[in-house]
């Protein structure tokens, strides 16, 4: 295995590493038992990735003579569920896994979230271990201790702050990703370049080919720059209270988009946020805070990442402009009248705007609409 | 409203006052208002106290002007369950409360821990005030932090440390609670005296019949003197990991007992409290670790108050030895064939010994059953 990047995260008595790199898994017996020694382990995972992913990680446990349980759940946005949750934390409990005992994520987002929550409940808190194996977890859901699942009343409105105490990003387990999985994550690689780094942006334009084609030097640049960003705006804002919601660049727009395809295989959450930041420096165009050639030249970017990045890239029937507006105000919560929003003065230079007009963007949208 | 006694918890951002007077209730809708100023509030209660003291609190927001929603379950042990759960958290999202709102729990240690848990999850995290309305919630479970749910797998084993914003504890509450209910809470009273605090316990001895019979000033000291050494233990190790087990004391016998009654009303969680101290004290004598004289002492002050103290006190069949050691190995794990039980060296003199013989507990309780 050649030697791992390492981020930190320097959260104190909560601090863990997020090691990036390639042969993780294969290794990840030797590693969790030099970590956790004597510890026993229970490892939550998907139906895809027990496919793709499991046999490499419980070989490796099984050289290095741990001692785990393992719980597969169907794969899909839906495991995000109560009923979910509770069997994850009854199989934790049967498996008499103790308060010293570690949970491992195995899988992307869904998997992380659900069983990050899961060892934040079961007996009061477990210790756990992110092993993210979609391109998303890896640079974004894996890191930062927001666990959760969602509610009939809405996404993730149900979880805890609960930080892991490792996190394995294996380039690997990047192989068996289906492609469209991997153009997803990439959406929300490109949003931290616009979020504030326009130096990474650019370099994610130099550099996509290469990257798309399995390049693991620059694979392994590209996670670990996402992950010291997102790092970054945890230390700054463990609990979102503020600063931390510039990471929502393109999900305001993006969610009521994934609202209105019903969560549904038509529109992944990283094509929604791709969909989403291309709209959000549209609209920052519209209200002359930012140069509007960056539009276009983002919409590109990502559209030859094999992202949509229009409203029509959708296949089927969107609802009316009304519908969307609804979706938004239920997202973030209107405050007299106004919209909480993440704008854009340009590339790398986000912010956050609480005072937008809910009209102004029905006008917007609509005019998007009536495009192309 | 005389002026409350207040015992502050200084746990630095979590930390928060428990307030202990007459009257508290009436008065909490302008004591909300003024703590949390524009915030709107969800009220989580029983189907026995929302007929004894909801109305009085919610004349008291409604006098105030202040916005809440209710929600009510059904009273006893069974609530603590996953599905309450969930529908409690549901509630919460469909009274479109949000992350700056609070959560009241009003009621005993049932909905106190099930609210508070639920608070700990509802959007990640809501703040929630404690109203504690029996006697064992107001000396005990509404302090701490520690909130849950049972298990089929065993009590407690699904929760959260979330600490309160605020304690109310009115003792005009306690006038409502049947008498076995004040009772058993007794029990938890008394254990603050026999774990470390000799004088509090002869002072107990001394005023037991006056505060069954409602002295208010002594039923106000009484509860702020065990509000104060919860909180001590609460300071000194909140997450559990250490001295906050002395809380245990009389625990582990107890938790056995209630388990061979099937958490039924055949033995309420302080009368098992009561026959565990008393098994606890008589146990570490015959090690010859504790004055015997004491035993007895205890067993006379807590039957007095109306607790049962022996094994033969409970309403019909016990299951047999066996049994009762196999419910002790499953609450607290045995270590290297060790358990570890809260002993005692005298009167408020109570230790952690993690090197218990399993064969001397059979052998002890073999001869306790056999006499009387
Ligand atoms: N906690 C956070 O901070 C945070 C941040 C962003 C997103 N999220 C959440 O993450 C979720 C989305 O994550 P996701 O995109 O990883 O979705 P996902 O977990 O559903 O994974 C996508 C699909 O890829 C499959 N898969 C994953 N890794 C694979 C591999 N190596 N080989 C083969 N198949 C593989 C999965 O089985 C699944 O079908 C959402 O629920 C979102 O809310 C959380
Ligand atoms: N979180 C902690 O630190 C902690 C500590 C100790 C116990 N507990 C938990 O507390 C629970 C036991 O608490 P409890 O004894 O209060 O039980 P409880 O909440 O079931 O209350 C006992 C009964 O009294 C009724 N009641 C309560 N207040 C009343 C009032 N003022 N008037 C009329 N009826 C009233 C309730 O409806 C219930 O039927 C257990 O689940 C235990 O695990 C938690």
């Amino acid at each position: 295995m050649a030697e791992p990047t390492t981020v930190h995260v320097p959260l104190g008595e909560r601090a863990y590493d997020i090691l990036i790199g390639n042969g993780l898994i294969d290794n990840a017996g030797a590693l969790l038992k030099a970590k956790f020694p004597g510890r026993r382990f229970g490892i939550v995972t998907d139906t895809e990735v027990a496919i793709a992913q499991l046999p490499r990680l419980t070989a490796s446990l099984d050289a290095a003579e741990v001692s785990y349980a393992t719980g597969v759940l169907p794969n899909g946005e839906s495991t995000k569920s109560f009923a979910r949750l509770g069997e994850v934390v009854e199989a934790i409990l049967a498996a008499r896994l103790e308060r010293g005992d570690l949970i491992i994520a195995l899988g992307g987002g869904v998997i992380g979230d659900l069983a990050g929550f899961a060892a934040a409940i079961a007996r009061r808190g477990m210790d756990f271990v992110q092993v993210p194996t979609s391109l998303l977890a890896q640079v974004d859901s894996s890191v930062g201790g927001k666990t959760g699942i969602n509610s009939p009343h809405g996404k993730n409105l149900i979880g805890a702050f609960h930080q892991p105490k490792l996190v394995l990003a294996d380039l690997d387990a990047l192989h068996t990703l289906p492609p469209r999985q991997l153009a997803a994550g990439y959406a929300e690689v490109v949003k931290y370049g616009l979020i504030d780094d326009e130096p990474f942006y650019f370099w994610l334009e130099d550099n996509r080919r290469e990257i798309f084609a399995g390049n693991a030097a620059l694979r392994a640049e590209m996670v670990a720059r996402c992950c010291a960003a997102k790092t970054r705006f945890v230390l700054a804002d463990e609990k979102e209270t503020g600063v931390r919601a510039l990471l929502n660049l393109g999900h305001t727009f993006g969610h009521a988009l994934e609202s209105a395809t019903g969560y549904s295989d038509r529109l992944l959450h990283g094509e929604g946020v791709a969909i989403g930041m291309v709209l959000a420096h549209g609209f920052s165009a519209k209200l002359g805070l930012a140069p509007s050639q960056d539009t276009g030249r983002i919409a590109q970017h990502l559209s030859a990442a094999g992202l949509p990045t229009h409203l029509n890239d959708i296949p089927g029937e969107l609802p009316d402009t009304d519908y969307l507006m609804n979706a938004i105000a239920q997202d973030k919560k209107v405050v007299r009248g106004a919209l909480t929003f993440i704008l854009t003065r340009g590339i790398g230079q986000a912010f956050i705007e609480k005072n937008v007009d809910p009209a102004a963007v029905h006008a917007y949208l609509e005019e998007v609409r009536a495009i192309r």
